[in-house]
């Protein structure tokens, strides 16, 4: 039977809560050819791709059954470097809050398997990887892609690292849109998944918001139809641009006021009367968008931005009864967590997915957590939230 | 004494409400040269400017008295074509729903004066007009600028057609900073305001979707460092990717969703393999999206766009108390208008500006209005709204 809760957690949500200490050591990452030519990838809207490669990391140790396994897809700007650090302990994964000895997800209990994306530009095939037909990067000939396709890859990494039954697929944003695809695409396969901040079903808004930054990168003069590589430009200015408006919708209005307010650098207070100086980022808030901007440009690549935030678009997991009943069947369960402050994917995606899963049979427990930080929430270390996670593991 | 009320409206936010028949007919853009080498404008920053040109409308007749004026200064991307039209009478001024006779704001009563804001690019002396100097367009050599400056502009205007004493000023968005502005910069000479979805303190989230929407343009490789005139090349990618960030902000995601959801035009919901397709606009709502970028770069310029959106940034009109003391001395009166709905300068907004002026003896009249269509709504022929409007501008 099905199992649809909601549980308000009580607000706790002080950033810098200190992370539990230790934590995972010297990391590295591997890469794995999964498909070739003679086994190409076959796409969900009929293309095939060959060869793929996959950028993945594993944490903890695989048992002896190969039934510990927790796997952790990454959001749109992540990659497979999840926990841990790769030299410098100060620098660590993106998920390295909830990953790691007596962490939620406890590395002491469970295999932890990480990968770049299908699509993405670090370290897993993408749109300015090779085209082995012509030797250049694919651009704009790299196929559509499906969040059923990242999964597809996912699996297909797993079965190549042993791995057949999986504890949970634990996921935040367009990681927890994976995690629910993987539950309705692999039931057999997967016992549990936590689907975090995600959503089933992009509203007209967060659409709008998408076009919006890939516009920018698609415009930009530099951008050359997608043919930039080797021409020694970039279109770097779409994509802080992208980068930018991406952010301001990942935290909360709060969460800016909070931090920033209209702090401003210039000494004094003092107003230029040029007005290149004026134009020029003076208030706190403007400072830290140009920093975000200038460390995403070093990481980040403009055709992976625009693929991985067209397969969100599209991703529609319910429209498949059939799927549903499947994952029900096999006794799936799914826990869905939300922030109330996230006005990307907030409550009301989350309880649409809760509803749908619930009415096909599947279990789901709903947890609605207090957080001031918007949809970054679920990169952060909060008490709630990490005892949420920790919880949605327990077999 | 002040008094500082709020009324909520009933819920008729219908769109598309039948405007008043009739309306305005032909009217024309007039041109005047307020200030010129010999008597520049002096800004608040210290530059002076000179010459500076003025395009204005004027709708209705100036009384005996030079009594019954009424100002309506723009929005961000307005222009002095704030009712009637210009010869193809479906196409009408951005204000026509409140301007006209019997409506709103009654021409057969009041003498309606719309114009050009300085450092704009519609008939107004801005960036992009010859620098004296140089002979070639300013760039970002043109000063910077303040909503201080905006008003003076105006006020000489109103010198210039003979008129000392105004009725009202009645503006919505920037439009409503200026109004406020010009009640604390002149309260001797005007007798009301009507400040409408507007703010007096940007909030850290406003600046940084603006530091966006201007980096957009910023960074484009055309922008040329704002030396763009007679290059062949303007930064209309930046300009395009800034509108649409607006915009979005500009309505509801409930006007959104009741538009648009999740509509497409791909014909059967077909979803293409090639990436390219792909990412082409098929979402209706992201064909909405590039048609306003499409009509936007016809009749903007990218440096108007910069100055513009900056000038509200540092908007912060109550740093004074003296301002706010002889505004209440004078008698000054403000209806201050909110909507629900809007997610850029919603109720809190409007609900500050009204407290401050209340607290220092200004007449405050508070009107919360319930509208679906978010900030956009002042636009528009919401039937609440153009009730409170007429009724603001009763003696």
């Amino acid at each position: 039977m099905s199992t649809a809760r909601t549980a308000e957690s009580s607000p706790s949500a002080a950033r810098g809560v200190p992370r539990t200490p230790g934590g995972l050591g010297l990391v590295r990452t591997s890469q794995a050819v999964l498909f070739t030519p003679e086994a190409p990838l076959e796409l969900e809207r009929g293309a095939v791709l060959a060869p793929v490669e996959v950028a993945y990391e594993t944490y903890g140790t695989l048992d002896a059954t190969a039934s510990n396994v927790v796997v952790v897809p990454h959001a749109l700007t992540g990659d497979a470097h999840a926990a841990g650090h790769h030299g410098d302990p100060a620098r660590r994964g993106w998920w390295d809050v909830l990953i790691g000895p007596g962490r939620p997800i406890d590395t002491d209990r469970w295999f932890v398997v990480a990968s770049n994306l299908l699509g993405g530009c670090r370290g897993t095939t993408g749109p300015s990887s090779p085209d082995p037909a012509t030797g250049r990067p694919y651009g704009l000939d790299f196929p559509a892609l499906t969040i059923g396709d990242l999964v597809r890859v996912q699996r297909a990494l797993l079965r190549h690292l042993g791995v057949r039954r999986i504890h949970a697929v634990v996921g935040g944003s367009l990681g927890g849109m994976q995690a629910l695809e993987w539950v309705l695409q692999a039931p057999e396969d997967v016992d549990r998944v936590v689907v975090i901040a995600a959503s089933a079903r992009l509203s007209a808004q967060s659409i709008a918001l998408s076009t919006a930054a890939r516009e920018a990168i698609l415009r930009d003069p530099d951008f050359q139809g997608g043919r930039y590589h080797g021409t020694g430009r970039r279109p770097d200015a779409g994509l802080a641009a992208a980068r930018m408006i991406g952010h301001v919708t990942y935290v909360s209005e709060e969460a800016l006021e909070r931090k920033f307010d209209r702090a401003r650098r210039a000494p004094g207070g003092a107003l230029p009367a040029s007005g290149a100086e004026w134009l020029a980022p003076d208030f706190e808030v403007e400072h830290y968008l140009h920093h975000q901007a200038a460390t995403f440009l070093d990481r980040f690549d403009p055709l992976s931005y625009l693929y991985l935030t067209r397969v969100m678009d599209h991703f529609d997991p319910f429209r498949d009864p059939a799927r549903l009943a499947a994952a029900a069947a096999a006794g799936a369960h799914a826990t869905v967590v939300s922030f109330d402050s996230d006005w990307r994917f907030g409550p009301p995606h989350s309880d649409r997915i809760a509803r749908e899963l619930a009415a096909a049979g599947v279990g789901v427990v709903r947890r609605s957590l207090t957080s001031p930080w918007g949809h970054d929430s679920f990169l952060l270390a909060l008490p709630d939230y990490l005892a949420v996670v920790a919880a949605a593991l327990e077999p």
